[in-house]
């Protein structure tokens, strides 16, 4: 067994459980190197104490999985199979207390889980899961450095596209070419591009509305590569910005660095969402940063842990998370600047390089 | 309330359920027209038995809620809100049944709101969406002819692109690419192009593989336009196929128009399925068809119904699933070709239109 699956096993026995069953596929990557999107088939990781690991695929999986799976033994199902019957028959005998991802299954796929396998007990283990993910080995740190050199190069290709009369959907168009060319997996979420008064949408979608002189251009956007995601912000001018638009921007990116400079090991994950929100504050834009600072990135674009005032876990070596302030005028417009940072034994490293100066473009 | 609400309201009389809660954003949008992804925070539309209907989304999504959402209660929550708190003072009073979407709703969130409603009893709601969603109306048959008209433009032009020595990887970029240019929002699964050997893998990844004269080369790709997803495989030759892949062909694409053909409403899923099976099983390659023949399609890319032969379920009118038989030789190639089509009062129209001759490309 590799070392994660190793750590899995003392966990499974530090809990007093006598199986798992592990189902989510960026899981089962991440435990057996085996990456899949199983759509609605069932894909599972058993383990059970003192057995070696059983991965169960969909049958149309099986070469891929035989091909990158660490974990030897594979069991196939078709589409006309019951994969609970082949899980019950995996997990012979009585399970009292079995482990599974409270997060990710349904209740529906629980409920067959039940009635198949009639533990006594059903634990959690996304916190297992959670804590082994959230120290990034330096392997993984490397990879997150490559999802976040194509990005930016992404980023620095697709501003010389930017011209008065392209629309945002042009834009997208434009970048996500570029992210797939530069070798890219694809985007890790929607790429955003936003102008003008379209900016003031934290969550808006990119539309055909055409870039203006004097807008701002919001750039939010990350790639998957080799399993990792990235995620960066960046705000632009379209030639000059009016005076409220630079004092916006400019609070913006103090919030920004003032809640950089305050990660290090053992202070609180709000202590930094309220060290960039404080600048905010102070500038009287408080009610228009209505999001947290920032969330975990890895091998999901959103994971643990949340930068949130209302959270109070500590910062660890190994963490990676953005940090994206953000103000929002409904009417007039919005900007964010979001960073990924990897946080050190000494303090923090900022991963993305790209500048935050305000810019003029064109 | 609009219709799909009305209808929803009374089957949640016929049940004797005191509220629902749906979760799933596909079905806020069906349910509402406000199209979001909350990402991990937590977004509901509140059904109470004599109320009215109430959004719940994050406070980010308020602006777009309200521009988008027929539905007009909206709440929003913040970061560091408890939504589930939220949903409690909505559903004021003792609920004793609950409507939910155990397909949709995780354990994790299950028992947040087990802890928080302590309803009586929970109800699986799923199937009376599944049985509003099955039934396409004729506008919704629009926007999947538009997404399909789509990926078939996307297919022809991607089509000049494609020559010797170039990448899987290239010809995903340019199809990409093709899909914004054109106005689709996006591709609606990961966008498939496969070569040679690789064409036997049935769940495959585009990768650094160069085309090369003799190959077989396979197209699994489709986009989402205003909310509806098309899908649809074609298989090509570069240059002369050797006799074994052509008589494969051949054989796939027989067993695709005698799937059609069997479409009808009233017959049994299975039958279709075992009507494209019977004509690759006599061509002896039945075990070298390892999936389903196809799978319902609409606001997402796999849906209710499943095409397999074990389902007994009947084939009804407005129904829209593919029909995607396909054969795999591990080491030689495989073929798929695969349409959408709708079920008509009558029988079947085919809503794919590209050509399903086997063409040789270059």
């Amino acid at each position: 067994m590799n070392d994660r699956l190793n750590r899995l096993d003392s966990s499974m026995q530090q809990m007093g459980l006598d199986a798992l069953i592990i189902t989510d596929p960026k899981h089962v990557y991440y435990l057996t190197g085996f990456a899949s999107d199983p759509h609605e088939r069932f894909l599972g990781l058993v383990l059970r104490r003192g057995d070696e690991p059983v991965l169960i695929v969909p049958a149309l999986d099986a070469e891929a999985a035989h091909a990158a799976s660490s974990v030897q033994s594979i069991i196939t199902h078709s589409d006309t199979d019951h994969p609970y019957d082949l899980l019950k028959k995996q997990l012979k005998g009585r399970i009292s207390s079995l482990g599974i991802e409270k997060d990710q299954i349904t209740v529906s796929r629980f409920e067959l889980l039940q009635a198949s396998l009639e533990a006594q007990s059903y634990h959690d283990i996304g916190p297992i899961l959670q804590s082994l993910r959230v120290q990034k080995t330096p392997e993984e740190i490397v990879r997150m450095k490559n999802a976040i050199n194509l990005i930016e190069e992404v980023l620095r290709q697709g501003l010389t596209r930017v011209q008065v009369g392209v629309t945002e959907i042009e834009l997208v168009a434009e970048l996500e070419y570029l992210m797939k060319k530069l070798g890219a997996d694809g985007p890790s979420f929607d790429t955003m591009v936003l102008s003008g008064p379209n900016t003031a949408l934290p969550h808006g979608v990119a539309g055909q509305r055409r870039i203006q002189n004097g807008d701002l251009l919001m750039f939010d956007m990350g790639v998957f590569a080799n399993g990792y995601a990235s995620d960066i912000t960046r705000t632009f001018a379209v030639g000059e910005l009016g005076n409220e638009l630079t004092t916006i921007y400019n609070t913006v990116l103090e919030a920004n660095l003032q809640g950089i400079h305050s990660i290090r090991p053992g202070v609180t994950l709000a202590s930094i969402d309220q060290a960039a929100r404080s600048v905010i504050d102070r500038a009287g834009y408080g009610p228009q940063f209505m999001h947290r600072l920032g969330h975990g990135l890895g091998m999901d674009v959103h994971e643990y842990p949340s930068i949130h005032g209302n959270n109070s876990d500590l910062v660890q070596p190994g963490m990676v998370f953005t940090v994206e302030p953000g103000i929002y005028v409904p009417g007039l417009g919005g900007v964010r600047i979001e960073d990924d940072i990897v946080v050190t034994e000494q303090g923090v490293e900022v991963l993305t390089s790209f500048p935050k100066e305000l810019t003029i473009l064109g």
